[in-house]
């Protein structure tokens, strides 16, 4: 994902804030000189996250997954905007449009994979509560000013407790529980392009979102669900590209960082 | 192809030669510029190639596919090796290996595409003519110096003729045909992978040469057959990384030579 965000993004200036509660140091030092090698800058931000010691967690569902929540108590207080970037992407264009969208009136921007009517099954697995699309948060575009004016941390963990029984992906559904009518929709197929949908998206737009449009013009490649294309038994319509990618990062490291 | 090329050997130096009849000194400045934006050297040669007027050139087979027969006599004289490769192809590692290998011994070396068990087929049809394997010459090593002594123009004309109704792949046809037996066997899934047959080399070497084991390893990628992946209706496991490298050419013309 770094690999790809800084390399089609070379006029760009970056900082990586890094979440977590359990890298080593040793790890989070590989990670800094790695982003260094791309002169970009890195911070790490360590925090015990005893806040959701109760959340559900299980399966390959993480504490960690809770911190797009509360990034905002985390980050920089001068920092007013960041955009959220899962690991299983790849950022095959600029990411600069995304980035400067005025999302002056909303707490977020993201895509709603509406190619999957998820919405349809979202509502009807939260049929309780009004939504008026189910975003994919992979990608979130966070307005940082509004988030610390609007976002209570109470509400978030009510929430939880209210709805675990009914969380499949916790964050994802809390953000589209609790906000879904603040996220400012971003076409998926530019920012969230879900990987697996290759034949979906290039038949639902009368083959207009054909493989060279999404090279030339998709930002975000989205490798979503369980079968990952670092896996061996992996395949896909973008395997090759990604393991090019993969190369280029083993090869940066191997160049530039070991023996260092 | 050439920016794969230029892009995966950062540290080798090229003189590309292109050998034509029919290109404008505009088309040919353009090349030369495109060429020159990453460095390496360009030589076109032009030529009146009256030999093969009576060839047989018929749907996408032309005059100039033969040239590549005859190269040793239009190439300097002082050049005693040199690496012919098609245009549908991604050089997607190292080639340092192919063109330093010994082939003191041989006129050529090449692969011959065994998956496709090519050579049984073309046994068949040139069943007047022993041939211990039927080599794919997309990539032909060529040991200029040995050719010069051995090859034989006349040879070569005396072969079309007597065979043209066979001539399937002229060219290709002719140098198997003549030479089979003075050419050294490479390994196809490393220097003439069929970009085609990718389950094929799955299965038939018990899964190790995998997409993993393609994109580090294989160094020429080869989009045999009729379906190119710059047309539209193309599809196939490595039609993201081809548009890829089709982007990056894009965005280097766009870059450096649009408006110079």
């Amino acid at each position: 994902m770094l690999t790809s965000l800084f390399n089609n993004n070379p006029d760009s200036d970056f900082t990586v804030y890094l979440i977590h509660s359990s890298l080593s140091s040793g790890e989070i030092k590989e990670i800094a000189s790695f982003i260094g090698v791309f002169g970009q800058q890195f911070e790490a931000i360590t925090i015990e996250a005893k806040q959701f010691d109760t959340s559900p967690t299980h399966m390959h569902y993480t504490k960690e997954m809770y911190y797009r929540l509360l990034a905002y108590q985390f980050l920089p207080t001068d920092l007013d905007k960041v955009l959220y970037l899962d690991p299983d992407i790849l950022v095959i264009n600029s990411i600069k449009e995304l980035y400067n969208t005025n999302i002056d009136d909303y707490l977020f921007a993201a895509a709603s994979h509406d190619v999957l009517k998820a919405t349809e099954i979202n509502k009807i697995r939260f049929f309780s509560i009004e939504m008026e699309a189910y975003y994919n948060t992979g990608v979130l575009l966070m307005n940082l000013v509004k988030i610390r004016q609007e976002i209570n941390e109470e509400d978030i963990l009510t929430f939880i407790h209210k709805y675990q029984h009914l969380l499949i992906l916790p964050d994802q559904d809390v953000i589209n529980g609790l906000y879904s009518s603040r996220i400012l929709g971003i076409d998926e197929k530019v920012y969230n392009y879900d990987a697996r949908y290759y034949t979906l998206y290039k038949l639902t737009s009368k083959n207009l979102w054909d493989m060279d449009q999404v090279i030339f013009n998709t930002v975000i490649l989205h490798f979503c669900g369980k079968k990952k294309p670092w896996n061996k038994s992996y395949s896909g319509e973008f395997h090759s590209l990604y393991k090019h990618y993969e190369k280029q990062t083993d090869e940066l490291i191997t160049n530039h960082l070991v023996g260092h």
